[in-house]
């Protein structure tokens, strides 16, 4: 597999990365950005001929020497000649991404950039040493070079462009380090030592300007120029910190959890170089966990870059010094997005269950609301209780009980998901609940779950005696003339349209699974029976929907539609997850529904049909070409466990096409 | 003359622009940038035929909606079809730009900013009120519009794209105010009321996505559409904010002075709208004495522009609750360079005079330095006094004694200022005394007076036998093999080298007068006497270098340098500002050195010389052709002052050029 391709690395809750890997392209520090951040990275060495070799993670700059000197016929005076820059080719060197590091390796010298991670529990109860220890914005990395068979001193270089302004340098700090940061942003720094010179220039590679401290502060270039003698093999490590002060957040308005603990920029690099080999212990572990894993490396893979995207997205803040969570959508940063806690809940149940239950609240205590449904003849009738899409976006929350997406007059992309973020929260919770034995947070929220329940019933019929299962009416801040969508907002009718549609109402079903198991936790008999009742409605109801003579079920049941879906299965994972073994045995309760899903499956899970043709990636739809790794991983993991006689050798295969993606 | 260019338009100490003018460029608000922002500024009216008329101070936008939507096949039900958007010609509208405001007129419409000043004591001693006032990070703005005419009502916009992230509905606030921030950094406001509908979405003008508020949170362009009815004339209220919090400065942290009066970006919106007609007012009075005073409408133009540019450059912090007061150099962002703050002291002196006082002290505490300097035999000897060219760069201070500029062992761009920015010192602060009157300040400098002086004369020989006057040796900051450069850094030798040149002569023969008025002030009477003589030692060897054959003083006294200088004259400016008419009076104690600088005046005011062949405009050396208009304002002074017959018909005009630069 190429290894051309950009990674987020991240300390955890910073809502920053350290990005780097996609070959030509500049990357490095950015602070809650939508994109990969601008900077040249220059790691690499110097061959005998003055030249240097370079991994290729920078594009040729322009020097901001120029804009000064502009018509100054003196500068060229202390020229030091022309410096090559040779990015190293895709073969000259080595890339290894794990669960919690990337390393690079390149003739004698190897990079490496940890981002560890661990379980934890929740913030507000850590003990500071812990405390700083999850939290600090900072990574740890380390430049190796092995010059055991040189005859030469060898040098290597890690440095940096800073297309915006100069670099400040950090030894002017004091704190026992060297290093450049910009402002009080972001930088890193390394422990001073023999063989280690800073330097900041206009060209890193071509300094021509040097004051009293053998820098220059104007230079928008800045790194560490490494010499090892010959005959040795050296490690020099080096933090990467950011540092964010103040509210950050508006609407709510609330600060970065770590500044609790760090009082700026130089506090962090200082703390992240004298844990470097903490970090490092600890990624490794979670490097072994992964590599022992029984994943394909395909998978191993996919879960690494996604881990590491994920941690990019985390924002753990605090209001009034209560913690406040937040998980922002990669390109888009809306907060929260409900769509998406639902998607990295399995990740979060098994490293920070609390994240679960913090956004849980958050959705109940602020973003929750009450609409009313619209019946077949325009009417508006009592609804009943869901939750927002997300809680805003790029660090601005919206106001209680609003989203940043969800709009009035639509039926496609940024109209309301009502029905979909209310079953989302009843998935959520309850499998938040049982996974971690939660039952006083549960009960805590039997109120919700009540209503929640209703809300479900009606949205399906206001009249309990027309109900069969199955969402019907859109909410009322869908205007006059919108509908509801799904989360799969930019796939067309088939996954789009949340009334009448396939994949929302096996995801239904799930949640009344799961309503039927927390009440019966609960001793709240009644309830278990009528969320049983509902679950058997709807499960009926959606076997009579399969086309027997097609030996599909329609996406969406209404005109006709013949597109075919995978997540058909997708909301089978809550029962699935919690081992809710019996209710999905092929011989129980649900056998019928159960064998027609099967036999969808085994007839999408096909070339042309929801496998592509020409690459063979899985297709969430038959009739759409836009997809979301997560969602496919959640219907592979029930077509792994409940459906494995459908995987055929082309669907098995797909992973290494998902991960090419 | 063209409209066709960028303004700042600046708070007072918020280092903080609305830039906007440049036709067909975007611009906006800026935080500390060293360029202009990337907005697109919508400002205008809807034809009947449904067409925008808009100013051109905007470039056409990629919707981010495109983003969201990739392979939607919904979005497009609710396009509301095709908005043009037609920016308007050259022809099509007029500006006016004020000392403190800018306006234009375009049909209907009539935008103005306002961007008032007024005389200030010391911050540290300002009442709250006063503070708030002068101090708030906010612009006020009005769009009115004039439709008595009319017979239907009429539509205007006011708006701003933002290319990084959604704005935030500031309405959330609850404040009385409705309008879009980004964040918490900067943003626009106005009073709710009849006729005014705030709109945020993709694009403003075709806005396909409203949800329950009317707007699309994610939408990365926002504003207000005003409706004017028929018959009717109204004015729009806009209030322009910034903020800041937290440490905006490294090396000494300190934050912006105005977080103490304001806690955060409403509160700054709020305060401008209610303080518009103040705020209006006094600029309008502003306005009146520019056009009042006795200034070419070229020389009004530049002043104009001055003015708003160094507002925008203006920094007031505070550190450990004591006033810090920064200027930045334009878009090299260097903090209080001392040869801009040479320039521009004349008009701190004449609105407030503190900020010379405090950068002079700031000098004094932590930017001077003591050198050595390196003779003709390589040998060091004890040098003196001195003070770095600047504090930092970007908001990064520099350690003590240290600038972000000067490098070692250079002989152009870059080196060391020593000479340079002592005489500096000595011009401002004596000037800054003498115009103020604060005695009691100046005594409190007499030690560094003293060796300022002291300092001056060893730069020309520490042998005091062998002294003429000129400066000859460099400092030991310069290295073995570099050579001290005057302010004039990227102009060729004739400007460009310190020791034995003609511009830093004269400069320092201004400073001797000025020492030796100093002196007297403090009745140090063998020290004023001193200086008077090291003036005639200095004014005399000058006198000894001006070519009789030629009718030139040479820019350089060495190696036959024939390049040809209008900053001869330049160091006269201080005595002359603090009206010392008698020493420099044609028949006075330098009468000789006089009628010779009025010889060189009237030889390089000439076509060809030092007035550009092509352009007509003032080019500061025969031999070089960057400039900088500041210089060129000092020189015109002096010989307007001191040499109104070397005043050519030509060298007038000039300054259309200039304003045209």
């Amino acid at each position: 597999m190429s290894h051309n391709f950009h990674t987020q690395h991240s300390p955890f809750g910073a809502f920053a990365s350290f990005t780097v890997g996609l070959h030509n392209s500049p990357g490095g520090f950015g602070q809650s950005l939508g994109e990969p951040a601008d900077q040249n990275i220059y790691v690499g060495y110097k061959e005998k001929n003055g030249d240097w070799k370079l991994l290729p993670f920078f594009v040729p700059q322009v020097s901001a020497e120029g804009s000064f000197v502009e018509a100054n016929e003196f500068v060229h005076d202390v020229s030091s000649g022309e410096v090559n820059l040779i990015p190293m080719a895709e073969t000259e060197f080595e890339r290894s991404l794990g669960w919690a590091s990337d390393e690079w390796t390149a003739g004698p010298i190897r990079w490496k950039i940890a981002s560890p991670f661990t379980q934890t529990g929740h913030p507000a109860q850590m003990d500071e040493p812990t405390a700083r220890f999850s939290f600090a914005p900072v990574l740890s990395s380390v430049l190796q070079c092995d010059n055991t068979s040189g005859s030469e001193p060898l040098e290597i270089i890690f440095g940096l462009s800073s297309p915006e302004q100069p670099w400040r340098f950090l030894e002017d700090a004091g704190k026992g380090m060297t290093g450049f940061t910009l402002g009080s942003s972001y930088g890193f720094a390394t422990s001073p030592g023999e063989g280690i010179e800073p330097c900041q220039a206009f060209s890193l590679f071509d300094p021509k300007f040097k004051d009293s401290f053998g820098i220059h502060r104007l230079g928008n270039e800045a790194g560490f120029l490494f010499t090892v003698p010959a005959g040795e093999k050296k490690s020099f490590p080096i933090a990467l910190g950011f540092y964010k002060e103040g509210r950050v957040t508006t609407g709510v308005e609330s600060t970065f959890f770590y500044t609790n603990y760090f009082d700026g920029l130089d506090s962090v690099l200082a703390y992240g170089l004298a844990k470097q080999v903490d970090y490092f212990t600890l990624a490794e572990k979670r490097n072994a966990e992964l590599d022992a894993s029984f994943l394909s490396e395909d998978q191993k893979f996919l879960l690494a870059q996604a881990t590491h995207s994920y941690f990019g997205s985390t924002e753990m803040l605090q209001q009034a010094g209560e913690p406040l969570w937040v998980v922002n959508e990669g390109e888009y940063r809306m907060m929260n997005t409900f769509d998406l806690t639902v998607d990295h809940l399995f990740y979060e149940l098994a490293w920070h269950p609390w994240a679960v239950r913090d956004v849980l609240d958050l959705f109940v205590d602020r973003y929750a609301y009450r609409d009313e449904i619209r019946l077949a003849d325009g009417s508006l009738v009592e609804g009943g209780l869901s939750f927002t899409h997300d809680m805003g976006s790029v660090n601005q929350f919206t106001p209680p009980g609003y989203s940043s997406y969800e709009c009035a007059e639509l039926t496609g992309c940024f109209s309301q998901m009502t029905m979909e973020q209310l079953v989302n929260w009843v998935c959520c919770a309850v499998t938040y609940a049982e996974k971690t034995g939660e039952s006083d947070w549960l009960r805590g929220k039997e109120k919700i779950l009540l209503d929640c329940a209703e809300s479900m019933r009606r949205r399906d019929h206001p009249d309990a005696e027309k109900r069969d299962g199955i969402m019907k009416w859109n909410s009322s801040r869908c205007g006059s003339s919108g509908a509801e969508i799904t989360t799969y907002d930019s796939l067309d009718v088939s996954l789009g349209q949340a009334g009448n549609n396939l994949y929302l109402a096996v995801k239904t079903l799930g949640a009344w699974l799961l309503l039927e198991k927390a009440f019966d936790q609960l001793e709240m008999k009644d309830q278990a029976v009528a969320a049983q009742e509902s679950a058997d409605l709807l499960a009926t109801t959606l076997s009579g929907k399969f086309e027997e003579e097609t030996g599909f079920f329609p996406a969406v049941f209404e005109e006709g539609n013949q597109s075919r879906i995978i997540p058909a299965v997708e909301g089978l994972v809550f029962p699935l997850y919690l081992g809710m073994t019996e209710v999905l045995s092929p011989e129980g309760r649900f056998s019928g529904l159960l064998q027609k899903l099967r036999e969808h499956l085994r007839n999408v899970l096909v070339s042309g049909v929801c496998l592509d043709e020409v690459s063979g990636g899985w297709k969430m739809s038959s009739t759409s070409y836009n997809t979301w790794f997560s969602k496919i991983a959640l219907s592979q993991y029930v077509v792994r466990q409940l459906f494995p006689d459908t995987m055929s050798g082309k669907a098995e295969a797909a992973d290494a096409v998902h991960a090419n993606w």
